[in-house]
């Protein structure tokens, strides 16, 4: 077995140990020589650009552009905003000068104290005021709306502690800015986007989710209502996975956005924001993937198909690879990505270990006796099971396979995300199953930020979110006693 | 007329400010609010979404991968590579601090004092350090290359004088940085990727470009060799539109990455670095606009045929939009991207300046006589012309169109430059062809940097290029009458 695969931490004895064994081994991210910023690396990088060309088609098929604003805000901008100053100004990376010079004592390079900036700049957290500021000029009547903008940029929020993907300074993500003419249409959007967020783990990356509203106490710095979609971790953690936000006219108001309504009368911009990050690789990597290393859905893996030769000498390496390509090409032909292995001076033990661990969802071998006898071993990597098929017939079965695995990948995490739904009605069998089970917890609630604040300083669990289809349920808060309409849902979380 | 098109300053009489008029006034980018820092818009983000796409594609078909490195680089890092830290580290954006807090005087937030970084951070305006320091701990042996990296990204150089899209604090780019094994191969992997450069522009954006190498004074600080694509704007002058570095050793040795090579001895790692960036739309329309607005090459165009109902009255409207979307399902079907413009509250005399001043490439029209007669009427952006054409078969022709004008404004654009290459014996020729007609001057040089630097100093005049097909040629420096092997190219630049 390889090298790699006997270093991965087994996942039941550190789960946090283990996902970043995994993240780092397979080759998806690595840490930098600059604090709290990580390198993306080539495979990691090839998944989400594979995330950003679906999200990007489904922006675009309900009616957003992409554009490009300014990684640097004027310090200024962030006070405009009573709630986001509080939530966004506050550890971020600063610049305060536009200049090096020569050490004079000789020692590479200082900064230039004559260079300071008038205004220091902060490199954009989230561009809400950058992007209002610059809608200001581009709105005057209702003709000019809606905007449907969205930006892919890296921004920057100066975490204490980190991990990669799912907590660094440096990220990177997409950011959706709209404005419209009325409050109607607004939360339509802001409810629209969350839906596409959540076909998108769904169906792409085979994570289920929760839709819900965020608690006031989670809600975004300027919000008025924040949605979310909540998934489940193999180890019963929440991770929020990305949201989109109701902003009501708060930022319209601090960069004083108003337009002519259709009536003649000024009034002020009804806005919404919504975003995912690479934090998703991290959902992604966390909901699927076992000790051998990664399980990668096949709509989002780089290699979606492996080809590995097994031969002895050079005459069969030759046969074995001349048949391979020929079914690689044919699989290329359909759409499928195809990696032929035919390196010559690692075993096929070390390839197979080596793809389990990159969690390329099928693998193919070939043998002599396959070349023979018209056969070809196909392997599973998301059930770890293989069969040997005739070649007969083999890119129809791969194109049905790959779709199975799919569904199998996001089944497997529904099963298991709904045995971990678990209602509640005490407070003590509430921390009992957060301590020895984990998961989501459903619980009654007072509603008020003052009891979440004790729930969550007492257990470490928050409400994740209070669920758009949460049925109507009279009951009395696990904490308070007081009454509740319905159950929202708690959990410990990344 | 529309009334944006009035206000479009005329070329020939302000070319620097019709460029402006043109960025701004056509949607494709404005000021913001930081300074040196622009706005892209929808329109030109989307024309950048179109280079960005084709140039990953030519990356990925070279051998490429896409992957991410940090933001911030540690000051420090610019001082390993002496020559590096003299062309980049000075004037750039600089991150000293990492927090910031509520004013005590209650004036919005100010930065915290005690947040202040031990190691001053800068926002990158090239990535070669961050990138060499990492890619040591990729490289052992010889086996692990090439890496052939490429990251699409954004990056900020303190700019003094800013122009929308020629020169911004902040752009966007591609950096692609390889480590190879031998001199040989580097030096083989730069000289592909000016030719993928040259064959995007030339193809793709219909600019000819002349491929050569930089003079030692204007190569890129670090670099062995620095290789260039020079551009010629219609008003005479040269735009440098992306370049190719060898680095040999350079950052291998700064950031001591070595490797074991074939025979088992340790040797430094082999560099190249190549970029292009934002700045190439600045090129593109520069190259084909005209005093109507932009001219776009169909391949780059977000919007290749605009449809236009003529009409009276909601009937009419009805029908002619009818007619017109159907066709554009057909065009559509052939990934021709259309947009039917039926608008009800402007008039299509104010929609056919708003085209043309976007540059879409083909108009059509169509009133309720051609809806009775089987015709409509087809006009090109490139030759302003227009005719009336029968329905039959107009997909077919508009296919052959779009490609007819592909062609037409690389060959417009090929035979400008071609009369503005003018060959000069003498200083003051050369001085008179620089200020009378402009253009690429082909001209004797005696290899020195003295000179070069001299006749900058006297025309603003610099070495655009030594072009990679220059024949020998026997004669005597402009400037020095010292022997020259060849002529290399003058122009002024942007």
């Amino acid at each position: 077995m390889a090298k790699e695969l006997k270093e991965l931490t087994n996942r039941e004895e550190n789960y946090s140990q283990w996902y970043n064994d995994l993240v780092v081994k397979a080759g998806l991210a690595e840490n930098s020589a600059v604090r709290g910023c990580r390198v993306i690396k080539p495979y990691g990088y090839a998944i989400w650009e594979k995330m950003q060309r679906a999200l990007d088609q489904m922006f675009k098929d309900t009616g957003h552009e992409n554009a490009y604003f300014p990684l640097f805000i004027p310090k200024s901008f962030f006070s405009k905003e009573a709630h986001h100053v509080e939530g966004f100004a506050k550890e971020c990376a600063v610049v305060t000068h536009y200049r090096l010079k020569n050490d004079p004592e000789g020692k590479g390079v200082v900064v230039d104290p004559d260079a300071k900036l008038e205004e220091e700049l902060i490199v954009r957290p989230t561009s809400e005021t950058i992007i209002w500021n610059t809608y200001k000029n581009w709105i005057q009547s209702y003709r000019d709306l809606p905007i449907l903008c969205n930006q892919w940029a890296n921004v920057v929020r100066w975490e204490m502690r980190t991990r990669l993907f799912l907590r660094t300074a440096e990220f990177l993500w997409q950011e959706g800015h709209t404005a419209h003419a009325t409050r109607e249409e607004a939360i339509e959007e802001a409810e629209r986007m969350i839906r596409v967020y959540a076909d998108f783990a769904e169906n792409w990356m085979g994570v289920p989710v929760i839709v819900g509203h965020k608690s006031p106490n989670e809600r975004f710095a300027g919000a008025e209502d924040t949605l979310t979609i909540e998934a489940l971790m193999q180890d019963g953690k929440a991770l929020q996975s990305g949201t989109s936000h109701f902003l009501g006219q708060n930022f319209a108001k601090a960069f004083d956005v108003q337009f002519t309504n259709r009536e003649g009368k000024l009034d002020y911009v009804w806005a919404t924001s919504w975003g995912v990050s690479t934090r998703l690789m991290g959902a992604l990597i966390m909901a699927h993937s076992d000790n051998n290393g990664l399980v990668l859905p096949p709509r989002l893996a780089p290699i979606q198909v492996v080809m590995i030769p097994i031969y002895k000498g050079e005459q069969e390496l030759a046969e074995v690879t001349a048949k391979l390509s020929a079914i690689a090409a044919e699989l290329k032909k359909r759409g499928i990505s195809v990696k032929l292995d035919a390196r010559d001076n690692v075993r096929s033990g070390f390839k197979f270990a080596e793809y389990e661990l990159k969690g390329v969802p099928v693998r193919l071998a070939m043998g002599p006796r396959d070349l023979a006898g018209g056969t070809i071993e196909i392997a599973r990597r998301d059930t770890l099971t293989k069969e040997v098929v005739p070649q007969e017939g083999l890119a129809d079965r791969i194109e049905g396979l790959l779709d199975e695995i799919q569904a199998n990948i996001y089944n497997k995490a529904l099963k298991f995300r709904e045995g971990m739904m678990t209602p509640v009605d005490t407070y003590d069998e509430f921390k009992r199953v957060l301590d020895e089970k984990g998961g989501f917890v459903l619980a009654h609630w007072d509603g008020t930020p003052e009891t979440e604040e004790r729930i969550k300083e007492e257990t470490k669990a928050t409400i994740r979110c209070i669920p758009v289809d949460a049925p109507d349920e009279e009951g009395v808060c696990i904490y308070s006693g007081k009454p509740s309409q319905r159950r929202v849902i708690f959990a410990r979380s990344y």
